[in-house]
C-alpha cells in the first residue's frame, strides 16, 4: 500500500465524515451524489458564503465551513466539479433573506455548474451573487487563470463580512476586490497520485494547477532557495504590475499536500528572505490550505495588505482548516549564557585528600586492561578505558592545581565537570550527574553519605537503571547505604564488593551495557562497572 | 532535488529562523552549537517549561514555544540531542525564582544531557525539576519506551499550569501524572530521509520511533482501516490495562511528516470509528505535532480525559504549532432539498408558440451534419449533434405536453432545465444558463430583449467569453441588441447572420471550442455555434 486510503471511491465521504465528527459541520444525507458540509450553527440570518469544487484539495473546502467562513461547502468527486443539483441543494440549505455568495474557482466545470445552479436559484427566488477566483499568474492569458489557494482568502474575508452582518452587495463587493487583487503561483517537485492509481511522478514543474494539470514549464531548482526564487520572481512581477510600487502584502505559503513540516519551515524561511521584509505586512501561518492530494509542492499567494483585508483575515473563525494569520517581524536574538570556568580561581586544597584521589586514579589506570577484558565478554569492551580516561583527566587537573581538594562541594562539582568533558560515553555523563548532584547536596549539608544518596537518586532518575539491573549501582548503592548507617569506609568497601560480586548471578540486565546480551553469557561474570566501583571503595578504605 | 532543502547542515537554523519571523520566539545567537528558541514575551515570573531534543521533529519543539506552553526549546542537530551547555543556557535564559521544569523525551542522549544540565543548574542555585516522557507502548519493556507525540500534551498541560501561576511542585506533579498516563503507538509506510541522504525507504512498520529506529514488526496493512486497526488494538489494550474499564480519553492523531491532508482525513475517520464513540471525550485536531522528517506515517496517542487534563488542553495558547482540541460528536445529517419537478403541472400552452419551436427544432435536426462538418474543421466536430440533441429533447417535451408554451418565463425556464439535462457538453450548460436567467428576468419584466440581455450577461459571467471571442455570442449579442432597440425579428436575424459571418475573420479564439486551434486553420470558417444561432434567428424570423 502506497497511501493511507480505503476504497478509492470512499475517500471523499470518509474525509467528510471524519471532519463532521470533530468540526462544527453537518452533512447532507447521501443521495444523487450530492455531498454538502453545512455549518452546524448556521441560522440563516446572514449572507451565506458557499464554495466548493472537486474533492482532493483537503482541507478545502469543507474544512473552511464554520462561523466566520463558509456556511456550506459542496464537494464533488475527486478533481470533479459537483453537480448543478448539489450546488443548488447547498443554496437551498443555507440561503436566507440576506442572500448568498458563491465563491467559484476558475475551472470550466465549476463555473458552469455553480453558474447554472445560481441562475436556477434566482429563478426560485433566492438572492444569489457569485465571484470567480482566478489567482494563478502562471498563464499569461487572463481568461485561463486558475483558482488556487488564494481562494481561501476570499472565503475568509467574505466570511468575515457576512458574519459581521454586512449585506450581500457589501460582501460580494469585498469578495470581488479580493479576487481582483490575488496573485498565486505554485511549484511542485512531483505530480500527485489519485487514490487507486499507481504512483507516476512527473518531474518538477512551475505554474501548475491543483488537478495535476501540467505546469507552464519544467524546472530544476537545485535547492529550496532556488525553488522559492522561481516562484517569487514572476509572482512579485505580476503583483507589482498591478499595484503601486512598494505596496505591502499578505503572504500565504500553501503546502500542496506532500511537503513535510520541516520542508515547509525551510521554504518559509526562504520565502520571507526573498521578499523585502518591509513589504510583508502579514503572513498566513504556513499550512496545507488548498492541496492537490499528495503533491510534493507549494504555492505562494500575495494579496495587498489593505486595512479591511487584514482585519477581516484576523477575525476569529470556527473553521477547522484556517491556520490563522501573523504579523512577521525581524528575527530577534539574545546572547546565551555559556559556562566560562576558565577564570574561576581554585578553592582551598588539601594534600591528604589529593593523595587519596591519586591512589584511586593509579588503581583505575592499572585496572584498565582487566576491566576492558571483563567488559569485552558482556558489553563493548571499553569500561576500563573509559574509567582510566576519566581518572587521567582528574589527575591532570590535580597536577595543574585546578581542583579545590579542600572543599568537598566544589571538589565534587569540579570532578563532575571533568568527567562530563573527558571521560566519554554514557557512563561519563552518568558519573558526572552523580558528582554534580552530590556536590550540590554537599553545599547544603556536609554529610557525604546523604549527599551521595542524593547523587545516586539523580543518576537513577536520568539513567533509568535500578538496583539489580546489573550496573555500577549494584556496588555503589550498598556502599553508600552502609555509610549512611554510620559504618566506616571498610564496611562500605565490603558492601560494595558484595554488591559487585552479586552481579555475577544477575543474568537479566534491564539497563546499561548488557541490556542486549543473552542471559547465559552473563552467568558468573561481574558487571565491569560494579567491579570498578567496588575497587574504588576498596582503594579508599585502604588509603 | 527530492526535497525542499538548502544545505543539509543549515536545515535546523533555517527552520528556526523562519519560525522566529512569524512566531513569538526569540533565538539565541549562534555560538558553541547552542540553539535556543525562547518565548519573546517571557517575563520570568512563572515556572519556565523547557523542552527540546534533536531537530527533525518540526513543529516540535520550537513551534510550541509561546505563552501557555514552552518558555524555551533547545534544538540539537537533526536527530541528535542538544549539548549539556545548550540545555543549561536555556535554563539560565528562562528560569526565575519560580523554577523550571524540563520535559525530556526518553532517549538516552536526551536524558543524560538534560539531566546533567539540570544538576549543574541546581548547583548554580536554580530550582529545577524534570519529567521523562516515555509514551511509546510498542516495546514491552518499560525502560525502553520512547518519547513520542504524547510529549506535546505534556508541554501543553504543564504550560497551562505554569501560565496560570502554579508553583513548581504543582506543575511537575501534573506533568508526572500526564507522563504516567500517556499511551502512544506509530505506524509508517516508509522510513524517513535525512537531508542530503539518498531516499532509501524501508517497508511499512509498526511501533517505530521518531528517529528512523526500526519498528517492532513489519506490517502490511491493505488499507487505512487496517493500518488504524494495527495501531489501535495494542494501544487500547495498553490503555485498558492501565485504567478502569471504559475510561474516556483524549485522542491525538499525529502526522509523522509525510501524510497528505487527505490521508489524515481518511485516517481520522478510521480512527474515530475504531474506538467506541462514548469513550472519546476530546480530539486534538489532527496535525503534524511530532514528526520524523518526511516519514509517511502516523501515530496515535491516548490520554485519560481527566477533568484537569481537558481544561488545561483547552486553554488558549500562543504557540504556532498547537492545533487545538475539539469535542467530537456523532455525524449529524440533513436531507438535501433536491429538485423534484416530476409532479409540476404544466402551465398554459400556446399552439402558435409551439409550432414556432417545432420549426426551429426541425431546422436544427436537419442542420446536424452540416454543423458537425463545420465544427470538425475548427473544434471537436459535435456542434451539430449537440444542438440536435437539445432540440430533440425539447421536441419530446412538446410531444408530451410538458412545456408551458403559453407562459414566457416558465417556458424559458423549462427549456433551460431540458438543455442542462439532455443537450450535453459545455454548450448545454451555457445555453441552459441563458434560458434560465432569461426566464428569471421574464418573470420580473416581460420584455424578451431585456430578458435575453440579462441571460447573455449571466452566460458571459460564468462562461467567461466576450463578444469577438469567436463563439455563439458573436451571433447572439447583435440579434438581441437589435431587438432591444426596437427592431423586428427580421432585423435581429440579419444582425445574427452578420455576426456569424464576421466570425470568419476572427482568427484568434480566446474562449470556447477553438481556443487551442491555430489561427490559419480558422481563417474563412464561421464559428459553428454562431452559425447555429444565426440559423435559429433566421428560422424564427421566417416563421
Amino acid at each position: 500500500m502506497d497511501f493511507f486510503y480505503n476504497r478509492p471511491e470512499d475517500v471523499v465521504d470518509e474525509t467528510l465524515r471524519g471532519l463532521a465528527r470533530i468540526a462544527p459541520v453537518t452533512l447532507s444525507e447521501p443521495q444523487h451524489g450530492i455531498r454538502l458540509a453545512v455549518d452546524a450553527q448556521w441560522r440563516g440570518d446572514r449572507v451565506a458564503i458557499i464554495s466548493g469544487g472537486g474533492a482532493g484539495h483537503e482541507p478545502a473546502h469543507a474544512g473552511f465551513v464554520g462561523q466566520g467562513m463558509l456556511a456550506a461547502a459542496v464537494a464533488g468527486e475527486l478533481f470533479t466539479s459537483p453537480s448543478v443539483e448539489a450546488v443548488l441543494a447547498a443554496i437551498r440549505a443555507t440561503c436566507g433573506p440576506a442572500g448568498c455568495l458563491l465563491i467559484i474557482k476558475n475551472y470550466t466545470g465549476d463555473r458552469l455548474n455553480f453558474g447554472l445552479a445560481a441562475e436556477r436559484a434566482v429563478g426560485e427566488g433566492y438572492n444569489v451573487r457569485s465571484v470567480i477566483v482566478a489567482d494563478d499568474v502562471a498563464l499569461p492569458d487572463a481568461d485561463q487563470q486558475r483558482g488556487l489557494a488564494g481562494t481561501v482568502l476570499v472565503h475568509k474575508i467574505a466570511g468575515h463580512y457576512a458574519a459581521a452582518g454586512a449585506d450581500l452587495d457589501t460582501v460580494a463587493h469585498m469578495a470581488e476586490r479580493v479576487c481582483a487583487s490575488l496573485c498565486s503561483l505554485g511549484l511542485a517537485l512531483s505530480s500527485c497520485t489519485l487514490p487507486g492509481h499507481a504512483v507516476d511522478r512527473r518531474d518538477a514543474e512551475l505554474g501548475l494547477g491543483i488537478h495535476n494539470e501540467p505546469g507552464v514549464s519544467e524546472v530544476d531548482p537545485h535547492d529550496a532557495d532556488a525553488a522559492i526564487q522561481l516562484v517569487v520572481e514572476p509572482l512579485l512581477a505580476a503583483f507589482d504590475a498591478r499595484f503601486d510600487e512598494g505596496t505591502s502584502m499578505i503572504v500565504l505559503l500553501n503546502n500542496l499536500g506532500g511537503c513535510a513540516t520541516q520542508e515547509m519551515g525551510v521554504l518559509m524561511n526562504s520565502l520571507l528572505a526573498a521578499i523585502p521584509a518591509a513589504r510583508i505586512a502579514r503572513v498566513v501561518t504556513p499550512a496545507a490550505l488548498m492541496t492537490s492530494m499528495d503533491m510534493h509542492g507549494f504555492s505562494v499567494t500575495l494579496l495587498p495588505a489593505e486595512h479591511d483585508f487584514v482585519s477581516a483575515l484576523e477575525s476569529p473563525v470556527d473553521a477547522i482548516g484556517w491556520p490563522g494569520i501573523r504579523t512577521p517581524g525581524a528575527v530577534t536574538t539574545f546572547e546565551p549564557a555559556v559556562t566560562d570556568s576558565a577564570h574561576d580561581e581554585t578553592g582551598a586544597r588539601d594534600t591528604t585528600r589529593e593523595s587519596l584521589l591519586r591512589a584511586v586514579i593509579d588503581m583505575l589506570v592499572d585496572a584498565r586492561d582487566e576491566l576492558d577484558a571483563l567488559d569485552a565478554r558482556v558489553g563493548d569492551g571499553d569500561t576500563g578505558t573509559t574509567f582510566a580516561a576519566g581518572a587521567r583527566a582528574v589527575a591532570a587537573a590535580l597536577d595543574e592545581g585546578r581542583l579545590s581538594s579542600g572543599e568537598d562541594a566544589r571538589l565534587a562539582h569540579e570532578i563532575g565537570d571533568i568527567l562530563a568533558r573527558d571521560m566519554g560515553g554514557s557512563s561519563g555523563v552518568l558519573l558526572s550527574i552523580l558528582c554534580t548532584a552530590t556536590g550540590a547536596a554537599l553545599a547544603e549539608d556536609s554529610r557525604w553519605a546523604q549527599a551521595l544518596g542524593h547523587g545516586i537518586e539523580r543518576m537513577q532518575h536520568y539513567g533509568g537503571a535500578a538496583r539489580g539491573d546489573r550496573t555500577l549501582l549494584d556496588a555503589l548503592i550498598p556502599a553508600v547505604e552502609a555509610l549512611a548507617t554510620g559504618a566506616d569506609l571498610h564496611a562500605a568497601a565490603k558492601a560494595a564488593r558484595d554488591g559487585a560480586d552479586a552481579t555475577r548471578s544477575m543474568t537479566r540486565a534491564r539497563a546499561g551495557r548488557s541490556a542486549y546480551v543473552p542471559e547465559n553469557v552473563l552467568r558468573d561474570l561481574a558487571d565491569p562497572g560494579a567491579e570498578a566501583i567496588a575497587r574504588i571503595w576498596q582503594r579508599l578504605a585502604e588509603a
